[in-house]
């Protein structure tokens, strides 16, 4: 759970101005009053327009933080695309579908590490991360899953199990240190054997199953390792990590609901962390704000599960699904986004990077493409996580009408992650505010 | 699994006409060769208007099975709603969001038999069932659920275990006999002593967790035992089996999936059942196709589920969920539905009650609201069930225009439940061709 001091206190609601502490009032009666909000001050917004969101009070906020729009809010070829398609049909896949077929094509051309491949559809990255885990329980006849320590996938009970899971100690499930240099599990290491004592953490939790006498399914892993802070991974550690998987006979699952669909600048995450899945998850950005996600796997993977379970999804691979998908792809082709983000993302790192040096409460910049993580700490000699400070910074950054949020499995960083439309001249201008914000943080 | 008689069968798949058969296998060379698709000779629609489905030659089906678009296909305001609403903004919930929270008020006040109460938004009836269960075991401490042996409530593998489950034997769950006086566990029973007998299994399931050490967490069920074929309960038996779970410590969770909405011409079909919820799962007609679920429960339940894990659904309680739950609750309401499905419904039941003595396969008609299981038999001495005859049947509808399916714990029930605008002339038409259908079956 992240702090109180960057998410809104309920027991502060007092110093709002009245309409805010009313919907407040009215939210917490109806959705629950633990339902958490970003900011000290939460926001409304009632408009969107491509990295930009509105208050009622027409106030604009550039957007750094929300993936989920990437191809922009309420994109106008997505809104068509939905509305179109719901004016004309929306059934269940018990009848056929040319709209749904023809996207589902079009996403497994996207990945071609999988081979001859199938994809499932599901209205959310849970549902898929919950039919991969199946999958892969089937197909090993095992039960045991290794993640990483700092790991979030969704909140089921089979999927929730993941989020933040000890190293040992749950049935099923063994947990490896994540592979961050920027924390090593121990002083005095060169990078060869810094990598080699992740690899044999992930030996060792796959390992613990034989001991246990559990039979081993598989890895769950984000590609990009995003809810994990984004860390400077040693060089191949994930295709050895995969190698260790497959020796034991278990089936690698990569997690692309963050780092899928163009935002690291290639279309998967694991073609920059240069690691092949045997299935691939997928969520977020992929209908622009529809409930859309999917996993996609080896066709031995996917028709054992299919045939198994007879897996019906009432809401998923409508006529809907596949005419948003589908403008959702237009989009990020057409405007040759994997080149944008690389560009944009490479000039916000620099600038990033830039500023850095000039405050010792910034102890690390992580990016990959349009997705940064800024490591904020008490000093950079002890590198103590400081979530207070990435709290206050995100309060500062929203105060000037800039939107992050803190994250990290410390929330200790700041988290910048705008839509994929986030261009040159708003980059500038967030790392304006963000020097300012910088320059004002006390020594 | 329902019968290949049914179902289309893919070795057969020669026999298509050529537009259909290329169709049929892009779909499983992209979504997978086991995904089943209804009938003998598989269906495509291209637009859907009311309660009629119409294929790319400008065939016209009358739609008698489709529950999810309940106040009609491509309804215009619900298609305005999302147009509009998605045009202007679509974010999720760590903003303030109006809709969201009118929403979540308009729909708590349908269900006062909850008391105060919080409502939990997800995308769907799986992801509501999941919270469900998690928040009992949170309330609780236990473990264990009940449920009947012929239910069905998502595919998690939490929820999904709840599946056709055995009466003993799975880890944390019991099931108990589906109460069907029309199949008695044994003859000679008079009425009150079969509604005794069954409630002797509700409490021996739940019993046998204290015999082996598991503790209780509670009961999910359909408030219209939907799935479990719509069985004629004894009176009274939803009640005294809540007083059972209650009597136990365990939490009483009502899935209104399927009898929701107005479906039996209540809001709720546990106020038809006459029983109060701990808990309230629904979902498939919530957004007339939108992927839009829910979990309602009283007000100490969600605290603390909301308290313990910090839930939070990307897609769901954003402002295009609030405002199209709002139109379908507007047209619900503007049609003054419930009067209307309490007289179609009726007329519809006793049509098919006049139909049914003139065929010795049909065993039984079950009715509630506009929502229809017709028993095939092989005979009615024997009352063994005919899946294939309810299949035949349902193929045959098909090919005359009108949509069912086969449903119920053997498969042997022609399943009708139609969009809730299906009216009087709708009946009739669809009377008279299940009334030559019917005089077509062999004796």
């Amino acid at each position: 759970m992240v702090g109180p001091t960057s998410y809104f206190d309920p027991a502060r609601a007092g110093e709002l101005d009245p309409r805010t502490a009313e919907l407040v009032r009215r939210r917490a009666a109806a959705l629950g009053p633990a339902y958490r909000l970003f900011y000290r001050e939460p926001l409304e917004f009632v408009r969107g327009e491509g990295a930009h969101l509105f208050d009622a009070d027409g106030n604009d906020y550039l957007d750094a933080y929300n993936n989920v729009p990437s191809v922009g809010h309420a994109h106008p070829r997505v809104v068509a695309a939905i509305a179109e398609q719901a004016a004309r049909l929306n059934t269940h896949t018990r009848y056929l579908s040319e709209p749904t077929v023809a996207y589902a094509e079009r996403l497994l051309a996207t990945m071609p590490e999988l081979g001859e491949a199938h994809v499932m559809f599901t209205c959310t990255g849970t549902e898929a991360n919950e039919v991969a885990m199946q999958m892969a329980r089937m197909a090993t006849g095992g039960r045991g899953f290794i993640c990483t320590t700092g790991a979030y996938h969704g909140n089921s009970e089979l999927v929730g199990a993941l989020t933040d899971a000890p190293r040992r100690g749950r049935p099923n499930l063994n947990a490896f240190d994540v592979p961050d240099p920027y924390r090593p599990p121990r002083e005095g290491l060169t990078a060869e054997q810094l990598g080699e004592a992740y690899l044999a953490d992930v030996k060792s939790a796959i390992d613990d199953f034989a001991t246990a006498g559990v039979p081993f399914a598989g890895m769950l892993l984000c590609s990009i390792l995003a809810n994990e802070g984004l860390p400077d991974m040693p060089p191949r550690f994930m295709a050895q990590a995969a190698a260790l998987v497959r020796e034991a006979g278990g089936i690698v699952i990569l997690d692309e609901v963050q780092a899928g669909f163009c935002r690291t600048g290639s279309w998967w995450g694991y073609q920059v962390t240069d690691v092949e899945p045997d299935i691939v998850t997928m969520g977020k950005p992929m209908g622009n704000g529809l409930p859309l996600a999917a996993c996609a796997g080896r066709r031995d993977l996917v028709e054992r599960f299919r045939a198994e379970t007879g897996y019906f999804n009432t809401f998923s691979s409508t006529p809907v699904h596949g005419a948003v998908g589908m403008a959702v792809l237009d989009k990020l082709e057409d405007r040759n986004i994997r080149a944008h983000v690389t560009d944009v993302g490479a000039h916000l790192l620099r600038g990033l990077e830039s500023i850095a040096p000039s405050c010792d409460k910034i102890g690390d910049v992580r990016g990959r493409g349009l997705f940064f993580g800024i490591e904020w700490v008490v000093d950079r000699e002890s590198r103590e996580p400081d979530p207070a400070g990435a709290g206050a910074v995100c309060n500062a950054l929203r105060d000037r009408g800039f939107l992050t949020a803190p994250a990290g499995p410390s929330h200790n960083q700041v988290k910048i992650r705008p839509p994929l439309v986030f261009d040159r001249s708003m980059a500038d201008a967030f790392l304006e505010a963000f020097a300012d914000v910088v320059a004002a943080v006390p020594a």
